[in-house]
């Protein structure tokens, strides 16, 4: 098995933590390792032959950095000279683990998402592998938990969860409250994770077959030396640009001929703002959720989310904040607003104060 | 005319910024000029023979430094070893100007208040400095601008705002809002603002006549040698701790022969809390109030305090807060809550945490 993990986010909705260089997969979200080496370390178990990390030019130091820290491990990095979303950078990492081994499986993963249960995520990794065997293209469907919004969903043929890969019958975008609510109860809807495994000539020939273009692009720039990414580089640089950007969900796998979902159940998030990570750590008596601060003072306070820049924080008489301390900014914030933080970021962007970006 | 400035007060209601080694009156609430520093500034157009600052030990060498830094003007220090409320304080100065100088007139102030029109506050003081002439113990009262409950207030026996001095008819405790509204109409009331001047024999001699003991211990102190104070120190840590604390209000002016009120106009906030600053600063287009920040982005949100610490401070949905961001401390609390950061100060002092104290 090979994984291929995709790196190249910007994550604006965890300013000021995230910036340009640190974006969101960078960065110790949950205080110690960064989302990156999590999702790293997280895959070891299964003894990958090789981890692929795709990223963009801007962050690929930082990343080798951080890569580097985490030991000796089989791990390569390609830049993205620019972000062209997922289609274009899976069929790139696709193509390079086929020219050295055209029976690999791979394992896609996003840098940036929170799994609970790591054996378990292993578990289903190891099955999806299996049932992506005959060349279907499997992707990990998330058992809800509540009428989530703001995730994607997938229909699958059967409810039947638990029970192992099921034929998908459609992917469907983020719901309203009320179709949420239909999709819980009937229980063959799961959410979209973007974690896939196949084996690279599935994709390869789905890539073929649905994206000409992006597939003879991509082939003009892997041809012959497996690995040697350094040599990649030029005709990367070159190439990639005049690529089109897509998701691999809309490019591919709404319309590919087999497609499989494995239903998954080991605590995940998406980690999409500031407001999704009171939903997976663990909170205090008071409901806060405490973040590299030296303790909370919580007077007639709680539900709220401090990140505290090594400090102690003190609250007052305030519920449902998020706070964010940094060296040079701080953000305060409701928890409903939490996806408003990127207006933050597109009003500095407008004033050019590009030292906060 | 000397000047008297009490400046020993511990001021937990501005934790973080304030410290037990730096409370309010030696921070830059405002920016710029610690509130002592400004005090001092504030007199200098009356021309005092000298400057007497009434600290407590643990803030004397805070309390010197800053006052060095004005450059060389004529200012005393007197560090208390303990602090003993502002009845002893104005006696032991009041003994040390007298020895000096009996004929004297003493303009007692604290060195933690607001005042926006800092020429009406000296045209106020120097009509102030004529009506104590003959031996009254005057006030300044402030003419109210609403009905605030968090001051006590002044009855003058006649409503004549803007009049000069009046007689006082009494000293009233902090009023519930219905009183308030009373007082607000009458029009005879004013705030009190712990703000006084009198010929020193005048005090002298109703220190005397009402706190008999409190006399006796200053005189034991105090005896020929006027402003050497760095002779008096072993006498003043040998008698102050002996002495009981008291209000000069309670313990003087409640009872005096002859009190007067002189109405005072000048934009006066005895700056109690964190909520006392958005009275009196100047408000961005959303009503918040920066200090000491590189910019407020503001997103949905207004009529907060930010004090920034030299940081970016961005809102994004929140409003009526007091965020207050110190190198090893931050505090998030409502408006309405201001009162309650003692109970901060309170908590961390139990749990032994006096690193942030």
């Amino acid at each position: 098995m090979y994984v291929v993990i995709l790196a190249g986010g910007s994550g604006t909705r965890f300013w000021p933590l995230s910036r340009t260089k640190t974006p969101k997969q960078l960065m110790s979200v949950f205080g110690g390792k960064s989302m990156l080496q999590r999702t790293v370390e997280r895959v070891l178990p299964l003894s990958p032959k090789r981890i692929m990390v795709v990223t963009n030019a801007l962050q690929a130091e930082e990343t080798a950095r951080q890569l580097k820290d985490l030991g000796d491990l089989p791990v390569d990095v390609i830049a993205e000279p620019v972000g062209r979303n997922t289609a274009p950078a899976i069929a790139l990492a696709a193509a390079v683990i086929a020219c050295h081994d055209p029976d690999a499986t791979m394992l896609v993963l996003p840098a940036d998402h929170y799994i609970r249960d790591e054996a378990e995520f292993c578990r289903v990794a190891r099955a999806a592998c299996e049932a992506a065997a005959d060349g279907a293209l499997v992707t990990l469907g998330i058992e809800p938990t509540r009428p989530e919004t703001g995730y994607g969903y997938i229909e699958a043929d059967t409810a039947a969860p638990g029970a192992g890969a099921c034929p998908v019958r459609r992917f469907v975008e983020k719901p309203d409250m009320q179709k949420a609510l239909e999709f819980l109860a009937a229980r063959n809807f799961y959410w979209n994770s973007g974690m896939f495994i196949w084996r690279v000539e599935a994709i390869r020939g789905e890539l073929a077959r649905q994206m000409p273009e992006l597939a003879a692009a991509i082939d003009t720039i892997v041809f012959g030396e497996p690995w040697d990414l350094e040599a990649l580089k030029p005709q990367v640089e070159r190439i990639y640009p005049g690529i089109r950007g897509e998701s691999i969900d809309y490019g591919v796998m709404e319309r590919a001929e087999r497609v499989l979902v494995i239903p998954a159940s080991f605590g995940w998030s998406d980690v999409g703002s500031w407001s999704a990570l009171p939903e997976v750590m663990e909170a205090d008596g008071n409901g806060n959720v405490a973040i590299a601060a030296k303790g909370v003072v919580s007077i007639d306070s709680g539900d709220s989310l401090v990140y505290g820049n090594g400090k102690m924080t003190a609250l007052v008489g305030v519920t449902g904040l998020i706070i964010v301390d940094t060296p040079d900014a701080l953000l305060v914030c409701s928890q409903h607003r939490a996806q408003d933080v990127k207006k933050v970021v597109e009003q500095l962007q407008r004033e050019g104060r590009t030292e906060y970006l």
